[in-house]
């Protein structure tokens, strides 16, 4: 705010032949400086008010979550997966409150784990409000939404609450702090400007920091656990487990799409922030504009794509299908959203649609199941996303959203050169290799002392009726059976 | 921001006396414009955020009709219709991104068509930002969801897909030009201040422009492929073909009661603009608030008459009947919603919920099938909302939306004039005629290729079979049928 | 925003040696005038948005209630506790527009009830704009939605629209103005500073006014009317009538959690608010994001109590139970939400999911019988949360919201004394006594008309068959019976 800067001594030289020129200084840079104040506050409010309700649409992804999961398992599991979503954020809130958010943006720091305000001690500061914390909150317990999704219906309650918390509290948050925060090795905004190959990592959303983070710990759990009962005949041939209700399939996927506009645009964390000019209708606002409109475009594209791919591959117009395809064009998007053009976010949704597919048949060839295709899309389409962003991000809105540090690579493709493809590279192998050493091994060791994986009876049987006190749905009444089975099957009523 | 203005060289001859009273103006007056640069900021980032939150609620209704239209058809067509609604979403966005905005909004250009920014290109400009488009496109997608429930549960997909593409490329684009472009001919708030009957036609939040241009497609597809089997006996009669599901119905209509609140305050686009003078508690806030009052006060005052009409007229207390009457008075409020006071919202719910059953009684008469009374709804109350604005609309108001141009003629009712009703006439007539010429000719194009109608096979197994790989609802396991058989029916537990 | 404004004669003196120095200081103080009043107008805007979202999601809350309330019955009342939900909303807008708002927030009036802006007369006002009354009446529509689950699948619906609009239109207006407008004899925020024990009561949100009230009403209404047929077997053991829809159960109680950021953070009412020094970091738009979290923390660690509680004591990890503990936890913090600490938040959760288990404990001893556990989730926890603010208030944070009265009490543990707990504890009183007057009577009268229950034989057939007109679900067709039922029973499908 360098031009409201008022300074009552350099005034008064120039007031110079007034009756009080020293006073009539003063009296006119006081009001400069409550002005100035008054802007600070305003931004405050503005910022605010734009992250909580950004955090608030996060959180709604939860319950986006759990409606998908629930209706793409079998109405024997419901009350299972569900109650997983739910835990996700309840034990999210308490171990991110403790630990997890120190963890990852606990600055000043190293460039592999914070150390800062556990427990939310010293709270707020002049980098960090309340309102962060939420929203960060709110990315932390969407990772481990996706791996619950991989090992749906076979997996032992005790076995989630130990991995769910582990990667809530511990793998998460060191992976957002290394490309997050200001310490974080790989972080484009590093605050001591030694990035990763000049460049850093522009995971701006987290297609890698979430997306990939849940989607390789969902593959290491159901690789070892194997594929449900029946997913796979004895001649090795894939057989379709339909999820019980499309409905809430759908219902969860616009959740989803609707929460993703906190997920993406939000991450700006603010709105107002000029670039360049004060007084410009061109400013942060319009980049977060443009990112809800590549999201949108991203996603779109890949629903169609996978509409028509499918119409050819399978024959039948899948709703299932276009919805996973739809989610999978938003899971690529999202490290890329804010630097690319829109045009560019059409290109990224086509080609995440096809990556789906390509997974989805690379995992039947390997007899790898995964209820939500969860390992394919977040992890698949995530990586996808991170390299999509190191060949198309722009110039002009790297340096932009990333300023302060002229000159920086940008995408492949748009003539900046390879060095963030680099670093994106280097992103998607890191990832992958912590996730596959923290997860993998936990997943292993719950393997090993039979924690992980439940019983065949119980897997017949469900795991509503045998941990969860009883099936999700109770349609009938053993009292007046008779009546209420005629009345659900009555249709033809007399208006 | 008139009064911020600072001239140095005015302020210098006042100064005339000091030691260097040209510095001393220019020291000031550059503070001076700094702040009004830093104002100029601000609204820009509270604007957008007021806007492009509205735009997610808006496009939370396309999940609201998602659920709306699944729950109101048969368990065999679930699929089917929920495919139509993700899909409006996903095609619109690719479409109006291509041209459907350009066509709308890409002024200069003349009063039927727009001619800028197709493909966004020269975006964002002074005048649009990509929250805007946003916005607008989530306005788009909801025509396109209305057109396909009137033609539920029996159409070809292959013809959804190209009417869909049709209504949100081409044929609502059109329409948005007319009444809300700065070039368009009937535009209330056109550029060039040449309004139609001096005044202009006030279709605030699209009564007409959505409601009836997706209500009147849906006329015409209904009626030329004619009703479901079973809709109308051997007689004539009519009997009732269940939905599927209230939950999912009366979740629908929350959810699109919650979105309406972007669609109806959301429409004045800005929230920082002061009425008259600044410094007042009075300004467009206070408008934005008074419009979410009417329009929750239109679909109460639907709802309660609807309630208490049916018990009178059928004999119970229908939930169904009560959600489309609420949803009647939302439609038909949206026209006017900005401009009327909160107690003549109350007579526009109370008149459109005797127009919906108006409206439907002449359907059942006439053999009209339409699965979700679509066509009664938006174009019947659509309609009588148009007029309502005509009656009602009050002169401060409309005054202070569209300023500039004062003495423009307002509600017949209060004072203002039969010029606003006459405007709105030919909205009514315009509407009518353009969308069953463009829509009307289409769908009677598909029928007579026979692409519009599936077969009576397809009919009676349910399109989720026959064209979309299965059913939406998986309830019961042929491995454990026994078992959970006994399960689902089994209530009393011990606690 | 005192250090803004300029006086032109004190400046004038001040630049005494000028040219027109009187000329220059109107000049100048004119501009300063400009920006105080630019300011003025932002933060109407500014704080406008914020409450009008909050609004929208409070909103939500209804929808999520309808899911819950839907979820828990059993499916043959499914349309009728809908219903109420729905009707909740738009009874509660007429009447609420009419009187309701009135009796609440009609300042200046007495202690007990208020008596301006009925039907919105002199609306708006420098004190309130419609904003304001919406968010009001969000919150109005809660309490009688609580109530419709103590007494659901046994209440004929007359008495519902009896008591409903009884309970929105009077009870629940007075005790609102009681603790929450500028007259309320036992508000903390009294205009005349005249407070109650020199505290008045801290119920930020309404654990009191909102939710005790609505349970209290709804124990009378559960108690006078008896339990369920087949609640308690013949020997008074309880029996567990299970609800028809986990997948309800979870999406209300998710929704809910979303819409409980609207009803406690939302409470602030604006945002653009300084504490102490302008131009700081540290402001409301802290202490909401603070609020935010203590809300996450609170529902967080009272789900994480139940699940393990009752896996203690019943030996399942259920969702249901896991769903109302979070609950119980968000209506215990509901209260103190904005002057605690974090910290202290998780011991509200804890002791809260204690409560329920303990109040439902007490329940199944009396044989009292509430489908929704509404009394003793909303006024069990409620009243808890009461007592938990008046022993956790911190000195800070009650000063900076209650400010301009310096000294004032905080919670006893905090080291504030008694006072505060001596308010709330006849804050418990009098609000049981009042609904406990009112509501119970009016129970008790209904009862006595024999308006209050259903027969046995309606309680048997279910309420959506006798009163409203069918079943919720149709899941079969009677013409394709045999092809369906199959259809339903496939799971295994080639892919």
């Amino acid at each position: 705010m360098a031009a409201l800067t008022c300074s009552a001594s350099d005034l008064q030289s120039l007031l110079g032949g007034a009756a009080n020129a020293t006073a009539a200084a003063e009296y006119i840079c006081t009001r400069f400086v409550a002005i100035s104040d008054h802007f600070v506050d305003t931004a405050y409010a503005v910022d605010n008010t734009y992250l909580l309700f950004s955090a608030y649409l996060v959180f709604a992804m939860q319950l986006g979550f759990a409606m998908l999961c629930a209706g793409s398992v079998r109405a024997k599991n419901t009350m299972n997966i569900m109650l997983t979503n739910v835990l996700d954020a309840a034990t999210g809130g308490l171990f991110y409150y403790l630990f997890g958010f120190a963890f990852a943006f606990g600055s000043p720091s190293n460039g592999f784990i914070g150390k800062q305000f556990f427990g939310l001690e010293s709270f707020p500061s002049p980098s960090f409000d309340y309102g962060y914390f939420l929203y960060q909150w709110a990315f932390a317990i969407a990772a481990a939404g996706i791996t619950s999704g991989s090992i749906a219906e076979r997996t032992q309650f005790v076995s989630y609450l130990i991995y769910s918390s582990f990667l809530t509290g511990l793998v998460y948050p060191i992976v957002s702090h290394w490309f997050w925060s200001a310490d974080g090795w790989a972080s484009a905004g590093r605050a001591d400007g030694n990035l990763l190959f000049g460049s850093g990592v522009i995971d701006f959303a987290g297609s890698g920091v979430v997306h990939m983070v849940g989607g390789i710990a969902g593959l290491w759990g159901a690789l070892i656990e194997g594929p449900r009962m029946g997913r796979f005949d004895h001649e090795g041939k894939s057989m379709a487990l339909r999820g019980h209700s499309g409905t809430l399939v759908v219902l969860g996927t616009f959740l989803l799409w609707f929460g993703w506009y906190g997920f993406n645009p939000g991450s700006f964390l603010n709105i107002l922030r000029t670039y360049g000019d004060v007084g410009s209708y061109y400013g942060q606002w319009s980049a977060i504009g443009r990112t809800a409109v590549t999201t949108t475009l991203a996603g779109s594209s890949a629903a169609l794509t996978t509409l028509f791919g499918k119409r050819m591959l399978a024959g039948n117009w899948n709703v299932t299908d276009v919805c996973n395809g739809l989610l999978g064009g938003f899971a690529a998007i999202t490290s890329g959203c804010a630097v690319v053009d829109p045009w560019a976010a059409i290109i990224c949704g086509f080609v995440a649609a096809w990556v789906l597919i390509g997974c989805n048949k690379l995992a039947d060839k390997f007899h790898y199941d995964d209820p939500l295709e969860a390992a394919q899309l977040h992890g698949g389409c995530g990586a996808w996303g991170i390299i999509f962003t190191a060949l198309f991000a722009k110039e002009t809105y790297v340096n932009e959203i990333f300023s302060g540090k002229p000159g920086r690579p940008y995408g492949l493709l748009m003539g900046g050169g390879g060095r963030l493809l680099a670093a994106h590279m280097v992103q998607i192998l890191v990832i992958t290799g912590w996730v596959s050493m923290t997860m993998g091994t936990l997943f292993w060791i719950l393997h090993k002392f039979k924690l992980l994986r439940i019983s065949a009876d119980e897997e017949m049987a469900g795991m509503d009726l045998t941990s969860h006190g009883g099936l999700a749905y109770v349609y009938y009444d053993e009292h007046d059976d008779a009546m209420q089975k005629k009345s659900f099957m009555m249709t033809k009523v007399d208006p």
